[in-house]
């Protein structure tokens, strides 16, 4: 039979990202491509004492269907966590979702008709244009430096454009490697509340910062229940448990249950447990402490190899934290093309093109550092440069 | 700020189901409301044996990112299974979802645009209705008798109400316990092929039969890639790890593929990895085979326990399987005026209401009897028994 699709799959393309990362899971490849954790420093000692340790104590609960909202002593770590971050919440304000990427997926489902628009940082992270996009969203990109997104650029764009939300990772930005300079914070917070429009601040990599002092979320000064704030244990503990969280508004939050309910019922009992376990077992700020560490040793290694081997007119963001960096190539480069040829020398990226919700950004790139040695990380961009320069 | 959701928001309503498993997680209530399997039958020492050997061999694998598809050797487990139950597929062929909630989500975003309609009995699995409506379906409730959909009604309407497909229920259906005659499983498929649409077979409770011979699936007889089947470890295994799968034709699956990138990215890498070192180091059919015999043990205890004490007037179905039987009171009787009363009197069930798309059925109640032993079941019937008689 011929299949009739909904409309909005027309617009949904499979993920660059998760295509490139089924082509480079071979050994021989140096991949700077996807967004991953460096798997040899995962606590997976303390994981496994935390498993054994759940299924003996609350073995049935774990197997067990539970409530959408998501496991209430997980939740209430979940606070104590969000208050060290600036922001007072407890845990009936918390919204347990089966990774950040289903919270990005439950706010487009809560909040988006087809054709309504929403603000976002240009360019903006891959997989949120995707989610977005499945609910056939009208993409407002905002002009960004390197303080992140510009505030008088916003105001004059909102002046015009209305839109449901801004969508903005607040540090690190995946991909730019960004952070929204604090002083910009309390005017884009201002903004919104004038031109009434919500911000969903994503904010999955705010403590994995290297260097400066922390800043404290956009949502840690909403005082009128204007902020979503989405994070996760998939930078700071471990992805392949697939939990995150929202932090939102009383009358946002019940509308985000419904639609939980609806897509997954909800989080893995398992999951949710067991990290609460670790959590509450184990210090998980030593286990932060020492990836920290090592991404900003990776972070070093590769901005000294850039260095050395970019040719001229490459030039690329010093994050303070985070996983990414963000390289632009002289006018007319087409990253697309170098990563057909760097695939086959066993070296791989993600083009810059596919974080523009416009398709514009022909000539950047997104690299990775998390998940390499400093040793294969300088023969990866050694490889790299090669390719770039020929 | 006011708040300006989705249109779709207006459409969804909480779930009936899962407010009233909140109202019942005190000790004293005897709930008949959840679709629970018996916690005290689950397998939890050979899953934590299975938990830790999977985190001592793949520890840094089951931590990490993975593909959207699903683990493949999961997969490849499912497709030996899938042939037992008469159908022929490979892992290629099958889709990993967060439950089998999300596969009718995916199965939603990927066919349905506002105000396509879908086939589906009458009643139908109230928490199918709560998904299939955030993408503002129009239902179209086919009739049913003992043997599920009548097939003579199915075709008489899809010949002047066309729809995008026909979402069925096929074993021990949710939530009447009725399963689909075998010779209505190939009139259905014929009329699906001939009429022009789809076919999602919804069996999370196929393998729980604890009479009769099992009859294999539509899917079986699927030469024409005419037929989505989806199914679950929620009710063989453990529904707290959120793990269900779809077989789906290649061109289908692709489009799921990228609404589950969308969704969540993919389904817990743990929870999969250790339900596939599970299912490979240990014999689930065991387990089945106990939770088959304990569940047949329960059922004959409602049964008779309602034999007893039901008033004239009541009837209820006889189920050769699955955790669901379905009530039927004399036509005046409103089932959520009784659940109020009840609930007070420390019992608890899910008015019949929610599971009819257009509100019909004030007089049905359905009672779950795999999470109860027939001790309980028995005290929990006399209460229900005399509030009924009231």
């Amino acid at each position: 039979m011929e299949y009739r699709f909904a409309t909005r799959m027309s617009e949904m393309k499979p993920s660059t990202i998760r295509e490139i990362l089924k082509l480079t899971e071979s050994a021989d490849v140096i991949s700077f491509a996807g967004g991953l954790p460096a798997p040899e420093l995962f606590p997976v000692d303390d994981i496994r004492a935390a498993a054994e340790r759940t299924l003996k104590s609350f073995g049935a609960q774990a197997l067990q269907y539970g409530v959408s909202d998501g496991i209430k002593s997980l939740r209430e770590q979940i606070a104590i966590d969000m208050k060290t971050r600036g922001v007072t919440c407890d845990a009936d304000d918390i919204l347990i979702t089966t990774g950040s990427q289903q919270a990005i997926d439950l706010i487009g489902k809560i909040m988006l008709d087809p054709g309504d628009a929403i603000y976002t940082e240009n360019p903006t992270y891959l997989a949120a244009i995707q989610a977005f996009q499945s609910f056939q969203a009208k993409f407002v990109p905002i002009p960004t430096d390197e303080g992140g997104i510009i505030p008088e650029a916003l105001d004059e764009i909102a002046a015009t454009k209305p839109a449901k939300f801004l969508y903005i990772i607040s540090n690190f930005q995946n991909p730019t490697g960004r952070t929204l300079a604090s002083e910009r914070r309390a005017k884009i917070y201002e903004i919104a509340a004038r031109r009434g429009f919500l911000i969903v601040e994503d904010d999955p990599y705010g403590r994995l910062r290297y260097k400066g002092e922390h800043i404290p979320p956009i949502k840690a000064m909403d005082d009128k229940g204007n902020v979503l704030y989405l994070s996760t244990f998939s930078k700071t503990v471990a992805p392949g448990l697939r939990t995150g969280w929202i932090v939102a508004p009383k009358g946002v939050r019940a509308k985000l249950l419904v639609a939980k309910q609806a897509s997954d019922l909800h989080t893995s009992s398992f999951d949710q447990l067991l990290l609460d376990r670790y959590l509450r077992d184990f210090d998980n700020s030593v286990h932060v402490e020492r990836i920290r560490r090592a991404y900003g040793e990776r972070y070093a290694a590769m901005d000294a190899a850039l260095s050395r081997s970019m040719g001229k007119g490459w030039s690329w963001t010093k994050p303070d934290g985070g996983m990414f960096l963000w390289l632009r190539g002289p006018e007319g480069t087409n990253t697309s093309e170098i990563l057909s040829r760097a695939v086959r020398e066993n070296v791989a990226f993600v083009p810059g093109v596919d974080f523009f919700p416009n398709h514009e950004g022909l000539n950047y790139m997104r690299l990775n550092f998390s998940n390499a040695n400093p040793d294969t990380i300088r023969a990866g961009v050694s490889r790299l440069a090669a390719i770039c320069g020929e």
